[in-house]
């Protein structure tokens, strides 16, 4: 295929704070780091996540977030609010996943457990 | 690693269509869809793509983008126009990368030609 999907960009106040953050929550080495950008990921190649300087402020709702699969879902939440996550309402009512922001206020979802891998 | 980063969730107004046309940029298969969501992408052990329905309309400039990766950035941008994205200017000023907007636009980026696989 003549073109891959290569990373996720992600626009921080931050990035070299925040992308340290998301390596710690997902267990990714730092890949690259410069000009204080920053790219974590399990493997070149494979999708990484790029975190890079933002020009404004977050407002509203993001359009994209990530997904996260836990293998114990109560666990892994708290582990994320130990590290400076928070619980969001975003409507999302009674649902079987949970909806929390990370430091700069960027949503994302922690699934149901998916069991032992 | 007891979480696993699982996908991206793209909000759209129209997240059939929306994903259909990822489909067809990124050459993946359609893995799942139910009531008007959609799944696409290369292995479900690996991040996949999530189309759901947006409960507002796209607002500024989205925090989160896409980058790509071409083995031939002309010849690919060139098919992404034929497709319907488009060229827009977030201040990128003179880079090596091209950056474009999906049909309800989206932004992401077309990176510099990474030669053949």
């Amino acid at each position: 295929m003549g073109l891959r999907w290569n990373r996720v960009v992600i626009e921080a106040a931050d990035p070299a704070r925040l992308g340290r953050w998301w390596a710690e929550v997902l267990g990714y080495p730092i890949m690259h780091e410069e000009h204080g950008e920053l790219m974590i990921g399990p493997d070149l190649d494979l999708p990484c996540i790029y975190f890079t300087p933002a020009h404004a402020d977050k407002a509203g709702k993001n359009r994209l977030h990530l997904d996260l699969s836990p293998t114990d879902q109560e666990a892994e939440v708290e582990r994320l609010l130990d590290m400076g996550a928070r619980h969001i309402d975003i409507g999302q009512g009674d649902v079987g996943w949970v909806v929390l922001a990370d430091p700069e206020g960027n949503e994302f979802c922690v699934l149901q457990s998916r069991g032992e891998d």
